[in-house]
């Protein structure tokens, strides 16, 4: 019996084990949106402490320091930092998660109580954070747990880096990043992050890319105060008017974008990539489905991943400052703010997409004649991050699924973006592997959250497998210094 | 000295006392929109019931049930009905009015505490109601009083309706209206409310002219809940889009309603209406200076009276269901409802602007090709009110106004509606008479809400003169049994 042989079977054996530690963990309820709940969330990080530290690690906590919520000072949760073996022989994964979690009520809809896990029928494992992302981040604890009960070396150092704030955007994380670039992270070889999903319910996959976006204010303002429509209607030029107007020039109904020269730096679609399309676990009946309404634009599964993937997309989100209630009030709102983004792709430059969108709506404003005042403005971008699924941190990652499933992972790129992505790219100047544990249909953030046991138990076999690979002398992990530059000359060579 | 001098110099010596019942009732905080302050609405309504007692009058509390506010199960306040003479051989005269205030905090804005009078330096009178509408109210008792005092009779029988619900709707009033039709309010003969504003700051007016308001909703939904416009932007139908672009087909950002044939049935312009228009205390200067912000539409003072007065218009309200907050949100909303209102004209027919609106918005949609569902409808119609300045009664008016004033009145319409005028035009088939007290910069609603003292004082004044005149035996009052059909045949007369 090989090595993995003998770790599968560990894990195996271990399923139950494995399990009830999660039930554990779903039962602290971390909730850091809560400030009612700040110390279940310290409580939830120093359980990952101690139980590294009860394997062997050696850790480190980081405050990050205080936060005003909901009218109280309270303090950020822990960052909990790790180093599990420290041979410098082997390679050096840094993993991350969080072990933080969107908010749950039985009200809301569950069927059972969130913060209470329930191995179902369908073989799922309901709860709060059991997917998103407490089943990910016990996976790394239970995959080193196996390794050691099978007296097997353990195949790599291990650096780990989790937090309890990613529900509430990360909140110094990306200090403590940089900061501990060259000193807990140093010697770094690679980064894997298993915090997103699969595409469908039944393939895995490998995610190398995510858009970025660019937040907007449209701002139109006319009179000091708002005004009764009785007596002003027909006689002011009124804000919401002129905003419903500009919104509608944003954008057509079937997801164009209407800014002119938006699309002229999107990447162009080479065939290698566009073959990579094809057989991708995806179909539009399932989608319909769980929208629960066919309101699908494309025509094809393939034109619609485009759309999500490595196309530009603009979204109308609301309006501030209008009358939003339900009923009926007759008012002339006096300022309102109008808000959209656009969700940018490679090789879309977020200066240029602000300068293109501000200056159009200016312009489109100017053709209204209004004599209102107008505010355009970019008031957040997130870059799109975008790497080689060839790197063989992604090729150790798809062996690793090719072990465990039987087949190749598909390949993937996400519609939205995981900002920490690109800060670990560009803090470490390493290559970094999203390998999601989860599957599509896992209702992260939603009532009734799951995690398939399969999912998880043979996810840390994935886990395990993939680390197996890493330490192969293969090519170096680290041999390109310049990762951005790296991916522009695989892109130019497939396009050529 | 006649008998209206006697009447004057009475009303000038008790000065000083009519203030001073108005601080008395200002005192009493009866905010209609607050639960907590429910018994002090009920107070000052047998304030009045008491004090119109105290003068002789004959009244009777009416307690039109109970009403669910903020939780809580609390009585409507009584709507108070009075009788005050009853000599067949006088003309009787109705007046309306209301006792409840808008809530008011000094936190809101307030120089001063808003429950407690202030006479300023500015000869104004300070305080929550002062102008909206317990000045008013207080007139008519203090012009019964004034002439008991100079021991003149009183010229007509005065009936009179007061209630304390207006700022929240008028609940309850028009079943009382109508029940009491032909009880309480028979024998009737013309109608008057005191309970809006002069077109200016000097001169005073009379108003023979409301619009009506056609309330819309339009609304848009797709999937079945809100999805992340990071993995659905631009594959998904967004309601926002499609709502945002039907909201920009209704009305341009001049003012002008996109909806085909609104404007066909709008009464055409006669000579002597427009004649009308001229010389009104009315400038654009002040509007801009009122409005902080020169947002007019319009050149001249008159086009914007006529499109305040006599055009229809549409408003923008808002947007239910989409994000309103402050912030960024990057949420595609997945069922949004837009509000709009079109304010109606002579001869426009409610039922069908509702029909025009409708079929208008779902022609646009059909164009869209959207594959989200379009609901819309009229939610709410109140019909637009017109008298004519011609009638007895505002000829009774006018004259008292010339007297007082030495000025003859602006004759104006007003923007918004003012619904219960046209209730009780069509429950008594009298005519009504809106003869305003306050001035156009009263800030009713608003905070440091102000009552000029001469606005108050010549205010009672005009109101006994009206009387006397009311009483003088011209074309009777009532010589047409239907009003609607004397103002047709009044604006065709003007028309040929």
């Amino acid at each position: 019996m090989d090595n993995l042989s003998k770790y599968f079977e560990v894990v195996d054996q271990s399923k139950q084990e494995f399990i009830d530690k999660l039930r554990e963990i779903v039962a602290i309820p971390s909730v850091s949106g809560d400030a009612t709940r700040r110390q279940d969330v310290i409580r939830m990080g120093l359980w990952l402490k101690e139980k590294w530290e009860a394997l062997g690690a050696e850790t480190k906590r980081v405050d990050p320091g205080m936060q005003e919520l909901q009218g109280q000072t309270i303090p950020l949760p822990p960052i909990i930092l790790g180093q599990y073996g420290n041979n410098p022989s082997k390679k050096t994964l840094l993993v991350y998660g969080h072990y933080d979690v969107q908010p749950a009520l039985k009200e809301d809809g569950w069927n059972t109580d969130p913060f209470e896990l329930v191995h179902n029928d369908k073989d799922q494992l309901v709860g709060r954070g059991a997917t998103d992302d407490k089943g990910p981040v016990l996976g790394w604890l239970c995959c080193a747990e196996a390794f050691k009960r099978a007296g097997i070396d353990f195949p790599v150092n291990l650096k780990f880096c989790f937090e309890g704030m990613e529900e509430c955007g990360s909140e110094g994380l990306e200090e403590v990043v940089r900061h501990e670039a060259d000193k807990w992270f140093s010697g770094t070889d690679a980064v894997c992050i298993s915090d997103n999903y699969w595409l469908g319910k039944n393939r895995p996959c490998l995610t190398y890319g995510l858009r970025g976006v660019s937040y907007f204010y449209i701002t139109v303002e006319g009179p000091s105060a708002d005004l009764h429509s009785g007596v002003f209607g027909g006689t002011v030029h009124e804000p919401m008017v002129d905003l419903v107007h500009l919104m509608s020039r944003l954008v057509d109904v079937k997801g164009k974008i209407l800014i002119p020269s938006i699309y002229e730096k999107v990447a162009p679609l080479t065939l290698a990539e566009e073959k990579a399309y094809d057989g991708l676990d995806f179909n539009h009946d399932d989608l319909a489905k769980d929208l629960r309404s066919n309101v699908i634009i494309h025509d094809s599964e393939k034109d619609t991943l485009m759309h999500r993937w490595r196309l530009p997309s603009l979204s109308l989100h609301g309006i501030e400052g209008a009358f939003y209630g339900p009923g009926e009030k007759t008012v002339i709102p006096a300022k309102v703010t109008g808000k959209f983004s656009i969700r940018t792709v490679p090789d879309m430059d977020p200066a240029e997409v602000d300068r293109l969108a501000c200056k159009y709506v200016a312009d489109e404003f100017a053709k209204l004649n209004s004599k209102n005042k107008l505010t355009v403005k970019m008031v957040h971008d997130g870059r799109w991050w975008y790497s080689s699924p060839e790197h063989p941190n992604f090729v150790a990652g798809a062996k690793a699924i090719e072990r465990v499933f039987g087949t190749s992972p598909d390949l993937t790129r996400e519609g939205g973006s995981i900002p920490i992505t690109l800060t670990f790219e560009e803090a470490l100047n390493r290559n970094v592997l999203l390998l999601p544990m989860g599957a599509s249909d896992d209702g992260a953030h939603s009532v009734n959250e799951k995690l398939d046991v399969r999912n998880f138990i043979e996810g840390i076999k994935v886990f395990g497998v993939y680390l197996e690979e890493l330490s192969k002398p293969r090519v170096p992990l680290t041999n390109s210094g310049d990762q951005q530059q790296q991916q522009q000359q695989q892109q130019q060579m497939v396009a050529e």
